[in-house]
């Protein structure tokens, strides 16, 4: 809830916006629908769960359904607008959805504090694409973050078939390369990749809560209350 | 600069408010000055390093200089409103604002995700205190968190020689008890302590960048003006 809360409040200062919220779960989250309610923020709520076969992997392809699945949702919806996979826990700079809002095929832009390189961007020299930085390059035609990029519905309608590969660390690879664009061909957003507008930050997770709420002498108290919350967020 | 950023956004949905952002630095952060002109939200900008012989300490208290450089500024210039202690990384429910705006002396409400307990907040038994849940309790008279607690202006021009201590561990407690406010004299916001409007989120530190953006085949492209940023940001 608080990264959802901390990220809606982003949202809330961004005009013209649609807000679809993915869910990697069965069964509607009240908590997530009254607050999103609450927000005002013209939005979708949509359960798109990882198909069980994908659970049963080592290394899961994390948040592929629930991109696809609001993929869906605009090729059935929207005739216009821009496309954005925002992560709650990334930190975007209202100024970000400025410069995306004009993108005409696939804009690209650099993402801060990703990976050891603490940096994800095209290179440009002299304005123009020269290449890739990237913590891992890999096997990728786009090594590029699944924040550092953002797709014109437009342009999606005609790429009928491009979508999210369920292979984890080829996501953004394999979307990219489905949506049949050269690097040469993408808009180089934020003054041609020099600033800075969203940062892979990443909230660290507590340890298990001790729980000592539980105890009986907070009976008939106001911690019976909270604790219904903490188990939400825990 | 995103943590900055994020909470900066929170803020501009919130009328009515001056934002004192202390820094502890001897000499001003123009990143974070040009942000705050950008942001367009009322603000002061304080330098307030820690002073020499704190630094010296194993266990640092932190943040008591940037506080109390805030309450001097606040004596100095406010008549009324609220004082909030807000830290960057925590996370605030624009509701929050609300809620403490109408603090006569000094409230209370509960804070999600502190330490192994995931709480901290007053405990109250049919709408009366009846004493403190909280990670750490010690010694203390107060033991709640520095997000947990707001003080009116008025109250606190009446108590002149209220202030923080630097004290590891028992900033919060020293404080309120240098305003001299018995625990029965508090009042509960958020709905008598039944809801969570601020967390105690903290932000995944990076380990230290690999710097292979320093190598010289990114001469004469837009790495070398994104490395400046990430200088700042690391």
């Amino acid at each position: 809830m608080p990264e959802l809360i901390r990220f809606a409040q982003t949202l809330m200062n961004v005009p013209n916006i649609h807000w679809i919220v993915a869910d990697d779960a069965n069964t509607t989250n009240y908590d997530v629908v009254d607050y999103l309610t609450y927000s005002s923020i013209p939005h979708t709520y949509l359960l798109t769960p990882m198909p069980e076969k994908y659970k049963q992997l080592s290394i899961k392809p994390k948040g592929v359904a629930n991109r696809n699945g609001g993929l869906m949702w605009v090729r059935e919806h929207a005739t216009s607008g821009v496309v954005y996979f925002a992560d709650d826990d990334n930190t975007y700079d209202i100024r970000l959805f400025q410069e995306i809002r004009y993108t005409e095929r696939v804009s690209m832009f650099p993402v801060g504090l990703v990976t050891k390189a603490g940096l994800s961007s095209p290179v440009l020299k002299n304005g123009k694409f020269h290449g890739w930085y990237d913590g891992w390059i890999a096997k990728r035609k786009f090594p590029v973050d699944m924040a550092g990029f953002a797709v014109s519905v437009q342009y999606l309608l005609k790429m009928q078939n491009a979508e999210m590969p369920y292979k984890a660390g080829y996501e953004e690879d394999g979307f990219l390369r489905s949506l049949k664009i050269e690097p040469e061909e993408i808009e180089f957003k934020a003054d041609k990749c020099t600033k800075i507008y969203v940062w892979h930050t990443q909230t660290k997770k507590n340890g298990p809560s001790q729980r000592t709420i539980l105890q009986s002498k907070y009976n008939g108290t106001n911690l019976r209350i909270l604790e219904k919350k903490m188990m939400i967020e825990s």
